[in-house]
């Protein structure tokens, strides 16, 4: 299809009915048995494995139009054996999850006998909206299926032929297994006002999941007439109370920093308490600094640590994905918590200390989707959290939070059984 | 304040100052302790019933500017010492509902020792806007706080002053307590252009609820930046199956229908087997006329009732609110369920059979809020859940569906212990 070709009419119809056939797939897909998705899942992880040639080719053709992408957008367009291997395999783990929809979550008797039995069911049609990683293409279309759920999936224009090539495959598993195969389709033209069409089309989609850069992100929330499940900066933080541990202290900061930077739940500020900024904060930084990692930090760290940089405002807001950090010495829990839920982006922050009502406070009162004691930021990741798959990390509260999984891509109804009551 | 004398940009200033403050508001309310909560809540209570004069002066005023307005819309606005000591009881029966703030709804333990909690928590500030009865400003601000959450109310202007005094009272409530009295906040102006501005105030409102009729609904919808907890018409079916108990028929039919027509949970529409026409829906259609109510009915129920009127297409979608049924004879439960959810409203919906098999069909597959089996649309209700109160019955499929009580108000977060552990 010629994109340059088409009307923006054009486009609006072919999107709308995109969505009518999804939302005809999701119909009967909110009915499918569990054994059903599961085998249907299973036969696209089956065909994804077999066709690996031609995605790999596919793929080519993607990374040749390419030359002009920075070295780390190419790394993330590139599939490669094992990274088709690896979709495959992610799609097959999703097939074996226990299946969300079906499930009563509660169930009471009122004084009038009524049973009344709050039940998981599907969403309907759920839009994603993504940008560079063509892996995405299976993985979103997965998750949302094993959730009863149609797929409307958009790419970016960099990944067109790779993500046609993955979803061709995926959908010949799943007719194989006979699923619908409109259960997941794609928008097949790289015309951006598709994405427009997307986001008003209210009628056939229930949700939109955006995944990629703030740019698109902001975009999306700003246009679409859906709701978003929103996953803004991850700007997390780690604190260390002056009753941390300074071993565990070590250990947690350099992990949440170093262990991979480029994730959204790495540590991008940290904040210690004046009372061990000698004894704790000073080989911290030693350590990272050792790691190759760049600090930027107030006045205080400077003093401590003349290799620190000085950090500027924007440095506490900034989530920055690579090898720095942003350090401050605060006077104690107050202010730490002050600093996160005021600067911070509600996304992930973890607090390093031995005294548990310490640690009880930050829990309650850092306003972020994961608040976690003595452990990592880099746990923030549906896998970690035993969801055996996740979406993303929704930073909204509407709806869901935090790591997005199969559960989370559900809704619920009230089924209530009576023996013949009526409402006084 | 004179609306009048306002420009547009000074509108939107207020209405910003106005979210500034309910943030602020919502910040303190989120850790407000569970008695603190029930405490202000028992004293708004107390300052409505003893403010009973000053507010029924405030509603003479609306009451003698609302000449023009129909019989049941003066009929909604009107207060005396009975409604307001029923919405003083209302806000008093909300203060002893349980918190559902800090209740930890899941708990489980990873491999690696991290012990993850998720725990409820307010969403933050709720928008609501509605319509004619005022009472709604202290129904919905109580709920609002019960779950932590500052609310900002808009109602209509014609209930302005009434509005205003029965919020002035429910706030002098509130600080008594020590609960900050912006945790309820009313838009003082009646321009219309204040709705607008709030619909758009995304960093202050988290989510928006009107209540009102169709109109407001979809300006709401239409218009919102914000995520909106919708409220669509309430197209209720009752479906008389083949294997229905007569008496259970007649009885729930009667009470779905007219024990009060004017309630979102009253039947609309009367599917009954063509195999019972004969046995069943003729002598619920006799028993419906001899309670006044009009029958609009398709060919073969003309038939058997000839005082029904002919049906059009529009009747099968039309809310009546009113002592009007629509009726049609199906072949079956499959033809039922379409109907249901073709030209439903994904509200409420019943079927009466005392065949358990066709029951479950009939639950599983109709796409709606609440689904019940021989018991009456009328049970649809936040109080009839056990709730205690509701802000509303959403029909959305997001965060919430079917009544939306307190629970419904809140978010949740994850707060994860551990001890030391980081990510491999």
């Amino acid at each position: 299809m010629n994109a340059l070709a088409q009307t923006p009419g054009s486009v609006e119809a072919e999107v709308r009915e995109i969505g009518r056939r999804a939302r005809a797939a999701a119909e009967r897909l909110a009915l499918a048995s569990s054994d059903a998705k599961r085998q249907g899942l299973a036969a696209a992880a089956e065909t994804l494995r077999a066709d690996m040639g031609r995605i790999i080719e596919a793929n080519r053709r993607d990374m040749e139009a390419a030359g002009e992408l920075s070295a780390p957008m190419r790394d993330r367009l590139l599939l490669d054996e094992k990274r088709v291997r690896g979709m495959a395999d992610g799609v097959a783990i999703v097939a074996d999850l226990p299946d969300p929809v079906g499930e009563v979550t509660a169930r009471w008797t009122r004084p009038n006998g009524l049973v009344i039995e709050r039940v998981r069911v599907p969403l309907g049609v759920i839009g994603i909206i993504y940008e560079s990683r063509p892996n995405v293409t299976a993985d979103a279309a997965s998750l949302c299926i094993k959730a009863g759920n149609a797929a409307i999936l958009r790419g970016g224009s960099e990944s067109f032929h790779s993500s046609a090539a993955i979803l061709a495959s995926f959908r010949r598993g799943l007719a194989a297994a006979g699923l619908p195969e409109d259960a997941a389709q794609s928008i097949p033209t790289r015309d951006r006002a598709a994405v427009g069409a997307m986001l008003r089309l209210t009628d056939f989609i229930d949700v939109i999941v955006p995944r990629g850069g703030k740019g698109l992100i902001a975009r999306v929330i700003e246009e679409s007439r859906i709701p978003v499940l929103k996953h803004l900066d991850g700007n997390c933080h780690v604190y260390v109370h002056a009753a941390a541990d300074l071993a565990t202290a070590r250990a947690v900061v350099m992990n949440a920093k170093m262990r991979r930077t480029s994730v959204c739940g790495a540590a991008e500020s940290l904040l210690c308490d004046r009372a061990v900024a000698e004894t704790h904060l000073k080989p911290i930084l030693a350590d990272l600094i050792a790691a190759g990692c760049e600090i930027r930090g107030d006045a205080e760290t400077r003093q401590l640590e003349p290799r620190a940089r000085p950090a500027t405002e924007e440095d506490w807001t900034t989530e920055y994905l690579d090898a720095i950090l942003a350090v401050r010495v605060v006077d104690g829990l107050e202010q730490a918590i002050d600093h996160v839920n005021r600067l911070g982006s509600h996304h992930t922050d973890s607090i390093l200390t031995e005294d548990e009502a310490a640690a009880q406070k930050f829990l309650a009162e850092v306003d972020s989707a994961i608040v976690l004691h003595n452990a990592s930021t880099q746990f923030a990741d549906g896998g970690e959290f035993g969801f055996g798959a996740e979406i993303g990390i929704s930073t909204g509260k509407l709806h869901a939070r935090g790591p997005v999984g199969a559960a989370e891509l559900t809704s619920y109804k009230y089924a209530v059984h009576g023996t013949g009551q009526v409402r006084p």
